[in-house]
């Protein structure tokens, strides 16, 4: 019964498997291993594409600091939705790997929405040399309210971005779930939809720790090698990385399990829908739920042992009072952990 | 008729002259000169402090910038208005000086509202290492919409501050006009209503570029030699920046100018309010109007010569839109000077 | 005979055992996992310490970077050997993590002497805030070249460094050498010798990527937190970083290991010992050998199929002049590895 | 008998006149200005060029900096003298304004010799995207020690570079001086010499404090606006460091100035080699002078008010001691002066 993150679960065995695979023998480091190569050619043919870049990092918030230092200059600044990892929970690492870029929170929504883009990337036009000047567009699929960019709206925010020659950055930290959701090929989700490069994160949907970094538009790839390396970010054993990722593409693995992860939260989120007085913000997209419940209700449910994050206050206090809770499902997340809790929880609700 | 900012002015011929006295024989350089030492003295004197400690720039987005790097940390958030010069006007300034920092806008307005101080503030907590860390508030002493905070608006903030051991910084690059509107003393403005570092601006009131960055709390003045010196904002003939503002003080000449502008601009805008149809924001409260008025009448006080910015939208377009204007008044404007604006308005208007 | 890099070798199956043991349920991730409790406790077991501050990072440059980034200041300068990675292979990490700190190269070695080192922090003080400020001290254990700083030389150098108040840093990538080769104790060798914190290297002598950094001087940790979260070297699934480090610990692994590789390195430097115009730089401490050869040897080797890196020239060129050449022994080599090796060598040298 | 700085003497009265002529009326602020559109014209024409661009900022420090941000990545390593004002005397500015470049000292000499630089760029091709990129060139003319890069040296400087693709920067703090020494004009000095930017310094020859930074490579300047901005090196009153260089260009001031300083320093060193114990360090060639004397001859000087910097240790001591002492003739300094030094000299000297 634990739902507090895709982070706090284990790998699944395909992928330990894999990294057992290649361990053996000799391989060049830093990136200059055969299955470095393999990969690339494999991820190209994902994405349908020929000349896509690939790098591996090993956690997200390097993998987007580093893309959007490598679309920016320090003194643009970068459009994101105030809700999005990216401003609320990388400790300024945009920022930091940027060399002081600013961020131009966009409207109130985890969702960007293109009209207030215009509006923002409009104002930021006035004020000449003296204002920070315009820089690309980030979004988040799945938001981090679990939300879906349909491809239209990735596309309509791809149109303003090229009235102002910006460029556009995927954060896909829950990808897989993303594709799994709209159904769609990697492609239309971004190249196609106007991405100029996407981070495609893995670790949450089930490694160890590896994202990808791949850029469409490969004239703003080059520092990035130059950036990972002088960050540290640059694995010596890179093998063991793309190792991973082998096995997570290997037999569509990665999709299977994002549309695990995704189903299982449709199981969970339809239970909460049958309780009068829990409120989902909105029926979920992917593998995250939000949804608001008396106090009370989450110290019963805390009590009988789940786990989930709290969001606007803590177990004490009025027992009536609506508390917002995210649930998440991960791949390790099963029909009989959704069916435990539930049984746990009709005890306790009322 | 040039309203255009306090920064076209020329200067008042007493700096020159004070330039003039202090330009014979051989000075330490790097601020060690004895005008230096002097001025430290005066401005302890003036501040009501014995040990307060003084170093000069020749621009206020570095005063501003550095103060507030030695305030804070590069995984800090800097609380501020979201109209305030250090976030609209520095090019991102306060980024970079600060090794990438973040601001965080409270409110939507150009002074910080105490409520949405603590607000901003308190939701700075609920995200440990993951965030940004809660780093120090600054205001703007005269806001950029030409408004002063109170002494007690100013202790309000500083309360909230406290609360969370963070520190006040003080963008004075206004100082002598809002001290001369709210009738108190430096002190009172400052150290007494709980302002760690205020940068005391002076060249929009008269110097040819000249800021003094005061720390009373001199614990976080250590770094501000080294950061100034590796800015290149250390002047080798310091005595230069030294004298300008000993002219400034001396006969209270900053309070006489600063009054002057204040004045002028309070017969400019009492000749507004008399026009039906010309909308002011609010009472000027200081050298700085904000006023609504249609566009038909912006196009006929340039074409009489006038010079003031407009804040959303140009010359051209619907005649009956209205267009906000920015006035300044500098120590230059003269009663002349307005009365010349009001009889050409006058033909003007309708 | 592939003696290219300790980089290029797979893991041994005991580490992957590991990670497969603690691959089951949930963890708390961003290091909140048990594991990282129980390696925490292990590693002050191991350096006879109780409150020493352990902290993951997946490569050896991040680990450096953001060590010295705690232990200075950015207008400080970092005491190294100009033959040190830190200066040569990391892509100017160290300038970009402390933000704009310089290093200062001490002599023309690998390894720090105390006298130079004396000299060079002396010549920092004669500019005031003028110059760079002087900084920590960081040395590498095993040198670049091989080579081993005695504890009684690591003692030299701790009492210059607090002769300035200054902190010592050991970049030890290849700590495990260090200490075969030393036969000491790792308290001896790091705390008790004088050093502040230690980057104590394991991917090189095993690990699939993971360093951790040691804070034995509590007192500049608690900044790593907040720099590791911002530069994105925070593992959101740390379980998988510490039970490599647990594994490697466990049963002495890490020495063994490393002896090893010392181990052959010997015997391949004996045998080069044997062969006249084959001149060693100097006896092997730990798993690198340094050696000139005619470049016709080296064509031999390579043609044979040896793998290594030319250090002053490539395989082209007149045949007899003399070529550097290091070879790496890594916990993967045996002695079939280096016999193989030396059966080709003898039938291709004169 | 102050020879301790250009920078402790006073300024021209030309300097302060002009500054007055142009303080009256309005004008546009932060650049805008009409004297800075009749400054740019000035100097293109100067230097024979027709669209040169022209940036002024207040000290040497920043314009050496933003230009060599301009000129360079951070990941790059720009190769300058270990005796440049660049590394030792701006408290790491370099490396803060570029973001974490590296400086690479080539030889060991004030002057970069042609076969070192090749050497230190050469070598640093070695390491691909492990170690530092190669980035610009700077020179700096009047060097550290007072010498001059001869056309041709600085030619041959030039030659090398271009074979990297790298581009040339001069430190032209004592332009003027260099100049006059040379007998050449300013085109020959810098753009025909292939130099892409140069530091026009004129505070140490008798401004306030203004540099100007021009580039000949234009399409490196378009940064250098957003950095100064950024920096809060742009003026918003720019109409008063134009002002200044207007005034230190007409009628040739400028070259007198730094003629007159050069002169007096050839007097006062025909002095020093007239007493058979004082060793000139070199021939004087602008308006420095090192030479090595007993310490008992600095005591007597400086007993006798003579104020100068010792270089390699103080007055106390052993008396027979060489010490190093630096004189430096500004502009204001006078043939009296040059006399009355002597005079009271030979009183004291042996």
């Amino acid at each position: 019964m634990n739902f507090a993150s895709d982070n706090t679960s284990p790998v699944p065995t395909q992928i330990l498997e894999k990294i057992n695979d290649v361990n053996h023998g000799y391989q060049n480091s830093y990136g200059e291993d055969d299955y470095m190569r393999e990969l690339t050619d494999r991820i190209n043919n994902i994405f349908e594409t020929k000349k896509a870049i690939v790098y591996l990092v090993s956690t997200g918030t390097a993998a987007n600091s580093l893309a959007l230092a490598c679309l920016s200059k320090p003194w643009d600044t970068i459009f994101c939705s105030p809700i999005s990892h990216l401003h609320q929970d990388e400790c300024n690492a945009p920022e930091f790997y940027t060399g002081g870029a600013k961020l131009t929170l966009v409207g109130q929504s985890d969702k960007i929405n293109p009209d207030e883009l215009l509006t923002a990337m409009l104002s930021e036009e006035t004020r000449g040399i003296h204002g920070p000047q315009r820089g690309p567009v980030s979004i988040t699929q799945i938001t981090e309210k679990g939300r879906c960019y349909s491809l239209e709206e990735i596309r309509q925010i791809s149109k303003i971005k090229s009235k102002f020659s910006s460029l556009l950055h995927m954060d896909g930290a829950r990808f897989a779930n993303a594709l799994s959701a709209l159904n769609c090929s990697p492609a239309e989700m971004t190249w196609k939809a106007g991405v100029d490069a996407v981070t495609f994160g893995c670790t949450k949907n089930g490694l160890l720790g590896v994202e990808a970094v791949i850029f469409f538009n490969t004239k703003y790839a080059r520092e990035f090698e130059l950036r990972r390396k002088r960050a540290g970010h640059l694995s010596s054993k890179n093998r063991y990385l793309a190792a991973q990722m082998l096995g997570y593409l290997d037999n569509d693995l990665w999709l299977k399990l994002a549309t695990s992860s995704n189903t299982m939260a449709k199981q969970l989120s339809a239970f909460f829908e049958s309780i009068p007085y829990i409120k989902l913000h909105h029926q979920p997209e992917a593998n995250m739920i939000f949804a608001d419940m008396p106090r009370k209700v989450h110290q019963q449910f805390f009590k009988a042992g789940a786990k989930y994050y709290l969001r606007n206050g803590g177990l004490d206090g009025n027992e009536d009072e609506l508390i917002t809770a995210r649930f998440v499902c991960s791949w390790s997340t099963t029909e009989e952990d959704i069916n435990a809790f539930i049984v746990a929880a009709q005890k306790v609700i009322y």
